[in-house]
């Protein structure tokens, strides 16, 4: 097991990439079909779907995991890994990801292009502009913010009440100065004054449009609907009654067309949208989902955060509206996280601890149960440690035996494809072995808290759901406004199944608290918070940005 | 002359566009050298200056303009019709223009891309986003601002003072809210409260250094450079001292490639770059110019506003820094501008006026002879326009024929290449017949005073400058941190001679007042500022952000 691995992108700036037109041309993209944004990136016409649309869709697969911890799962390293295994075994297979925000990259950590020998490439560009679209996004923003005060500045005629303005501004940047601020200061002719912030970019409900739509007229039509402020008599004001719609639409014409880059081992990955996993649903684009169906036998994708969170958007909201079916959910542990789940501290990981073990193992099996109650057979990859101790590794096995489920180690971050032949294999025989009964967990005609009771008894395991009475107020208004229809976006902490990240395992006994409810109109779902939501990180004391350097031969250094 | 011109987008969709790559190949760029951005655009890898190194350089041609009126002059117009008129004649010739800012096309106009049949296209990508160049320099720059709030809210060991930082933020957006706003509100978690603004992306001094920087680590240095506060001695903090240096360049490590499209007729267009014509010097890439030097027998540029303003800047900084020698200057007139030089109103252009006429001419006479100052020859190139009457055009012939300045006729608006033949003939028999000895117009090693005046007297056809005390204030300091040997960057109005924009044709007995000095250490120019400039602009009522649409195929409506 002591394999040297040089770090991410050492192995990055090593990789022998294939031209992507090389690659597109392989997978049976048409060259009028591709624009090229430099060698190594491309952006695929949608014009692709009409050509394709009598060719049957291939198998998706959901690539999710336990309640995070600080041990690190490697959820996206196993989706790229799990792609590349399944093309080694011959399985033709696509990857769609999320696209990372620039913002952070300059703070503590680089990018989500998974890791080691399971990454893709070119990792500097994927982690920089990569093709324009978190720009696009923060434009077409910002465009519709400066409408509104432009609007009020300009006499006001939708009676917007300055004090209930809900659309902030955003900038993809980690900036803590912006979160809270007063605009509109100097006189009349700079407008009037208000409080406002900035959030980072992918916290944007355009973002998450962006990752709904169908296609540009559906992104269109959903930015319309998209409520920003409320007027004097407490009625929306949407982006529509703003009118610019189409000017957003048009800035974001090339955005929607999902990337095409390739992993390590040539396999093509489609990187495209990135929506906060918590204000928002934490998935790549509906788009990307479905040309990588098209193209591959198999698509494997992923979801933000654990299976609570992530998968349950993904199967709530991106499949309701995109009509996916998918075949299987793909659930990643290590023994290392599930060890933290039962209790043992991060420093403690290196002793074999088989008690902590059997204890946290709870977390997974509450996954795998949850996979189930929407109708989908569920596998668990453990991503292997050097750590792992034989009999730690063999207690893991026979749990997910005992609770009927199959398990495959991997090795990808280490071996690559190579690395997960095994978890490939068992993946596409469970695939082939079982019918899938893909259903969402509640019905979208439910109101409110009796959608968010269901996802908080079925999903989390909790008994039940206190709405705050500002909360309940918003529902009202909601419901008033024939707006409460919609799928629900919890957002709640990620470490728990509950809404107290220190509550690890597969806690019991617990209520969930929602304090706040908003609704996205354009995305088209429900947003309730539990507590408060980072949505504009800041700097540490010694930023990335201190770090990241480059040289006249334009080699990178500094980027995680 | 009745010629039914259609609207600038109509006829930009109609182009016949050749794919980038064959335009790239005919002008000897290999494909190595070729970053594809779709398939009419392309960045150029800077690799190709040490290929060319040896090649002789072709020869310089500057396109500036009398001092503009809201009649209209055709600067850029021109420009991109005198590059295809040169190759209609046979003579290889390049163009290389400024790239629009994206924020004003949702506000009045569209971009800078020239007009009728004398246009660059794709013209709707290079007025949107076009190769990402602006947000890379919207990123760049709010890194650095975020930098210095979080050096503070980190204990502030560079001792900046928070009432004299000089860095603001950025967006590519006209929105005048955020001209002037307070940041950092909301408690301890979000730094310290303080006042700050936005402008406009081009006004960004990383703008500046983009286009003076001679490779990327010259870029580095510079923008190393920069200074962006004051400490509490009174001593300036820069970039380097916050060491983001290093991750702005890597952010920009494409922004700095120039850019290659084609105008209407195939000619080669080289669009990098387009800083503020005030605050900063407003032209185009040194090393897109360089590289159109290399590419052609010609190569065609224009510079902001008129020449008082344009052409000083590009002889005095951009030529100076780039170690350019142009080869000859051509001065945009239209009758209609000079008759309002000459007293006229805007709605009585129509009817002919010889002495009105005859009176304007002394602001073309005068830009005539600002240009032969710096050893170079010029020649006037007068817009055609369907209200010019046979009596006005032979009087302007006449008069530029008695100040012994050749003059053509165009009409590449209407006409295209074709309707700037005369106009490029008499070019080059100009070029081939004159010996050109630019010379810059100062000595950087002048006191700042000293420079100001050579300039307010030598080129605005003044009597002197005052400074306020603000200014003499700074410019002792700059003296004292010995940062005032450095090339003088006016911003003034562009619509005088002098600092009076209601002085119309050639003024004389007038003073400059300079009210304020800013160093821009890392463009490496001092700014002169004689009155507000406006750096962040905002949307009317009616904004074009409404107009603008996008329909299921793509087409694109209500850009200008």
């Amino acid at each position: 097991m002591a394999v040297k691995v040089p770090s991410d992108i050492e192995i990055a700036q090593q990789a022998k990439m294939k031209p992507i037109g090389d690659i597109a041309k392989e997978w049976g993209i048409l060259d009028e079909e591709l624009e090229m944004y430099g060698k190594y990136k491309a952006k695929i016409n949608p014009s692709i779907f009409n050509r394709l649309k009598d060719r049957p869709d291939g198998k998706l697969i959901l690539v999710t995991a336990i309640n995070p911890t600080p041990a690190g799962e490697g959820k996206s390293t196993t989706t790229v890994g799990l792609g590349q295994a399944l093309n080694k075994i011959g399985k033709r297979t696509v990857i769609a990801l999320r696209e990372p925000s620039l913002g952070p990259v300059f703070g503590v950590k680089g990018g989500a292009a998974g890791g080691g020998y399971a990454q893709v490439v070119p990792m500097e560009d994927i982690n920089l502009h990569f093709t324009g679209d978190m720009h696009a996004i923060t434009t077409a923003h910002n465009l519709l913010s400066a409408a509104i005060d432009n609007h009020i500045h300009h006499g006001n005629a939708l009676r917007i009440d300055p004090r209930q303005i809900v659309w902030k501004r955003v900038l993809d940047m980690n900036d803590r100065a912006l979160r809270e601020v007063i605009v509109g200061l100097g006189g009349k002719a700079n407008g009037y004054v208000r409080q406002d912030g900035f959030m980072i970019t992918v916290a944007s409900e355009v973002m998450a449009i962006l990752c709904l739509a169908a296609d540009l007229m559906d992104l269109k039509a959903r930015l319309s609907r998209m409520v920003v402020a409320y007027n004097e008599d407490g009625q929306p004001v949407t982006c529509g009654d703003l009118k610019v719609q189409g000017a957003m639409a048009t800035v974001l014409k090339d955005a929607i067309k999902p990337n095409l880059v390739q992993t390590l081992e040539n396999t093509p990955a489609l990187i495209h949208g990135g929506p906060f996993a918590n204000i928002a649903h934490g998935c790549n684009s509906i788009m990307a989902t479905k040309l990588g169906l098209k193209l591959g036998e198999y698509l494997v994708t992923e979801a933000g955060f654990g299976a609570d969170l992530g998968a349950e958007k993904f199967l709530d909201i991106k499949c309701r509206y995109g009509g996916l079916k998918p075949s299987a959910v793909v659930i990643v542990a290590t023994i290392r996280a599930l060890k933290m789940h039962g209790g043992v501290k991060k420093g403690e990981l290196g002793q074999e601890n088989l008690e902590a073990l059997e204890k946290g193992f709870a977390n997974l099996a509450k996954q795998v149960e949850n996979v189930r109650k929407f109708g989908l057979p569920a596998m668990v990859a453990v991503n292997r440690f050097v750590s792992d101790t034989p009999a730690e590794i063999e207690l893991l096995l026979k749990k997910c035996n005992e609770f009927g489920v199959e398990a495959a180690l991997n090795e990808v971050w280490a071996k690559g494809g190579e690395g997960g032949v095994e978890m490939a294999e068992k993946l596409v025989k469970l695939v082939e072995n079982s019918t899938p009964n893909y259903r969402p967990l509640y019905d979208v005609e439910a109101s409110i808290p009796q959608k968010v009771e269901t996802i908080v008894k079925e999903i989390y395991g909790g008994d039940g759901v206190v709405f705050s009475s500002k909360a309940l107020k918003e529902i009202k208004r909601l419901e008033e406004l024939g707006l409460d229809k919609l799928p629900i976006c919890m957002a709640k902490t990620q470490y728990s199944l509950s809404d107290d990240p220190n509550l690890l395992g597969a806690p019991k006994g617990f209520e969930i608290h929602v304090k706040e409810v908003r609704v996205s109109a354009g995305a088209g779902f429900i947003v309730c918070l539990t507590g408060e939501i980072m949505i504009m990180p800041g700097l540490p004391k010694v930023p990335s940005a201190e770090i990241i350097d480059i040289d006249e031969n334009g080699v990178i250094t500094g980027l995680f």
